[in-house]
């Protein structure tokens, strides 16, 4: 459920009426440190040597794949390198979905080889692979609308097209297709399911990324076509001759797998159960190296949280940074920490998670309480020289792996990264290191620097409570 | 050999001062002509056309490969249905090598794959690959300088950078590498070699293309990484650890093949005999469907000669459009059209080959004797409103395809294809007809058509003789 702002302003306005608690507030002392901490984090480069780090010496971290150890001992290292006051993990189990190799190829009228890769959770085909004709649609809802006897035994293909936008908002149309469309197209009696990459360019690399099936349901085997395979499929289809496609997958579930959120806390010297938490996800899809998506954000908490432990005092409250697991097929980490954590999520003050690169942060968001709304203000006038905007209208719920917590009552902000170049790269094998630019990634360590060191101190708190949040939920 | 606009103003002065021969004229009705065909130019679509045919409907288009015949066929049958007055062919026989197939992976310290291309013209390695230690160099003069003890029986990388220009210049330099280092790195001893692809980008596309071996000869396998690939690389390499790589390559030499150039005539109307030659190359890379590189070359001279068969009357010399065999691997059609003509070259009195992409024309020279300057700037005058200027102290030797003909003694005009884009998709799976701007694919239409109308219609020649330029050899 999507909220409105006047909605939303409104479920809150009504219990402050009755609550009229005492206004969360920061001191000026600590607005100070803030601003020096913002200062020294646009010239520290903790976060690229994170970043940097994690991708070249462990490189691609699909969940349960053979990096998904590797990638825990690795943080966990540097977690307690860096200087943490504590370092744990978490167990996590989920369905282990394993990607052994895929390929394609037009029969039919023009034989050629196609580049795609099988979503996450696809079944693989059989194992001399799908030999069928292509039907194609243009949209999510034009398949919806289909009569199954059109697509019975037939390859679904849905070529929805994205194009970049700062807040990304077209990832919508994309994701649609690509989590929707396969058990739309299962339901009807397809054979298999092609899309257009969920992405904004125009490069021959398929975007992977997770689907909607679950073990033991009816699955199709499912891929996404680079942008230029799928325009080269649309000017087939539209020639009006039968178009035919070969279809391998080897790729599906092998039982169960179980990895771990891996935690690093700097102790608070007043309310130590109290904390703020801040992170991004270990895992990444496989083509890449994961470093927008997501080394980076557990860069940028560390590179935070590293700044704020070279204060002379550790604040108020701990400051926890999560590297989540599997966050890509399904989120089990931030589901996991949410059903621990549920009862006493109360002392988890304040959450805000960075999974959309590493490109300079244009706006913050906040879900919290209203007599924390000017805390949030003061937090956002720290940010403005950051070219930080405030909308105090918009839910800001906290990112991907934080949502479960926020579903179950944890105060949520968000720090809007620029999506436009994000989306062209995101699930690629384009997903490397040197898409990250040094200098908006330290702008992104400057925020969440305020943000961590301001929730840590604030004197009052936002509003996390059991079931505190349960009507503004979806994305933010 | 490089002569500098000095020396070769000299090298044509000279004889200019014996002959004093009677200069080329364009008629100033044929100029009015030429402006028109400009003009309607800008709003014709044929080239867009053929490109979005033969890319579409053929694809790939290695030389020798599964769709040379195919592509033969194809534009044969095109060349005929666009009204040329005679299409033929003339066999090009050449080496066929073939890929297969190929990848690697970091062995240590830190596993992960690597996405890399076997270079054309390279050896497979053994069945179970090469797995051995890399050395690295930064440049092509690095390697040189190497102690061979320092490269014996390891994996040589070569490191070399690109950078994007308008005239393309730093292909030099990755092009010495993928060319030059190879056989270089062989006779030092090393087991296999890599390079940083010779292209723009930072794509994880890496960049194919032909290096120096010849069938028979001592020969190492040698690839190519993506941008990323070779940053990681890099990285490894810095850390100061053995860095050791697996590398597959399933790829190699199989005989002899004989393809064909395709040749498509507008015959003249008063001296047949005498020609202007445009066109491009046939064969692509076979990543990619050869957009850039070269189907818009053919395109663009097949929308040329359209606009000027459609005009009342042929112009007095004979067009013709070759779509040229096997130019990625050593330039084979090219080479054998030059030994076909090369007595009677005088009749190819200008030749104009377009093979750096269908973005903007910006630069117009030639290499042409001193009497036919003149008329070099009437043409250049009619193409100035197309934003194309005139540089007359530069070489222009009409392209790679025609470099051959050149050497024999064709007198050449060079139209200069904005190169900014190029490098960064050139010999990649990214070549594909998104790549192509059509407005600026027209742009480049306009100018050929002025070119090839004007230089069938001059009065007098531009200096084609057997040998009339064999001091003016090199690239463009």
């Amino acid at each position: 459920m999507r909220l409105t702002p006047l909605a939303l302003a409104f479920c809150f306005a009504a219990p402050a009426a009755f609550a009229a608690g005492k206004p969360t507030t920061i001191a000026p002392a600590d607005i100070a440190i803030a601003e020096q901490l913002r200062e020294k984090a646009l010239r520290d480069d903790t976060a690229w040597e994170f970043t940097e780090g994690l991708t070249t010496e462990v490189g691609p971290r699909l969940a349960a794949g053979p990096n998904d150890l590797k990638a825990r001992e690795w943080v966990t290292a540097r977690f307690k390198a860096l200087g943490f006051d504590k370092v744990w993990s978490e167990p996590v189990t989920f369905p282990k979905w394993v990607r052994r190799g895929e390929h394609a190829e037009v029969l039919a009228p023009f034989p050629q080889p196609l580049s795609l890769l099988a979503l996450g959770h696809s079944p693989g085909t059989p194992a001399g692979g799908i030999s069928a004709e292509v039907v194609g649609f243009d949209s999510f809802d034009a398949l919806k609308a289909a009569d199954p006897a059109a697509v019975r035994g037939k390859i679904v293909y849905v070529g929805a097209r994205m194009h970049a936008h700062q807040d990304g908002h077209d990832y919508g149309i994309g994701s649609q297709v690509r989590v929707d469309g396969p058990p739309l197209a299962t339901q009807k009696g397809a054979a298999a399911f092609l899309l257009r990459s969920a992405g904004t360019d125009n490069d021959r690399l398929p975007h992977t990324g997770v689907t909607r099936f679950d073990p033991g349901q009816p699955a199709i085997p499912a891929a996404a076509l680079s942008s230029p395979d799928a325009d080269q499929i649309e000017r087939m289809l539209k020639r009006g001759q039968p178009v035919r496609v070969k279809l391998v997958l080897d790729c599906g579930f092998e039982g169960e797998y179980t990895g771990a959120n891996v935690i690093a806390e700097l102790r608070g010297s007043k309310t130590p159960d109290q904390h703020f938490v801040m992170g991004g996800h270990l895992d990444s899809w496989d083509p890449g190296t994961g470093a927008i998506d997501d080394a980076a954000g557990i860069g940028i908490s560390v590179g935070a949280a590293r700044l704020i432990a070279q204060l002379p005092k550790r604040p108020a409250r701990s400051i926890r940074v999560v590297a989540f697991a599997n966050e890509e097929a399904g989120l089990f980490g931030g589901k996991a920490m949410a059903e621990k954590y549920r009862k006493s999520i109360g002392n988890t003050v304040l959450g805000s998670e960075s999974d959309a690169g590493a490109d300079r942060i244009w706006k913050i968001t906040a879900t919290v309480k209203p007599e924390a709304r000017d805390a949030i203000g003061q937090i956002a006038a720290v940010l403005k020289p950051l070219g930080i905007e405030y909308d105090a209208q918009a839910p800001g719920r906290g990112g991907s792996d934080l949502s479960a917590l926020h579903a179950v009552g944890m105060a949520g902000l968000s720090l809007h990264q620029d999506a436009t170049r994000y989306f062209a790269w995101h699930h690629t094998a384009n997903d490397t290191l040197d898409k990250i630019d040094p200098e908006q990634l330290r702008q992104n360590v400057a925020a969440y620097a305020v943000v961590a060191y301001l929730a840590a101190q604030a004197n009052g708190d936002f509003g996390s409570a059991p079931g505190a949040f349960a009507k503004d939920q979806g994305e933010d």
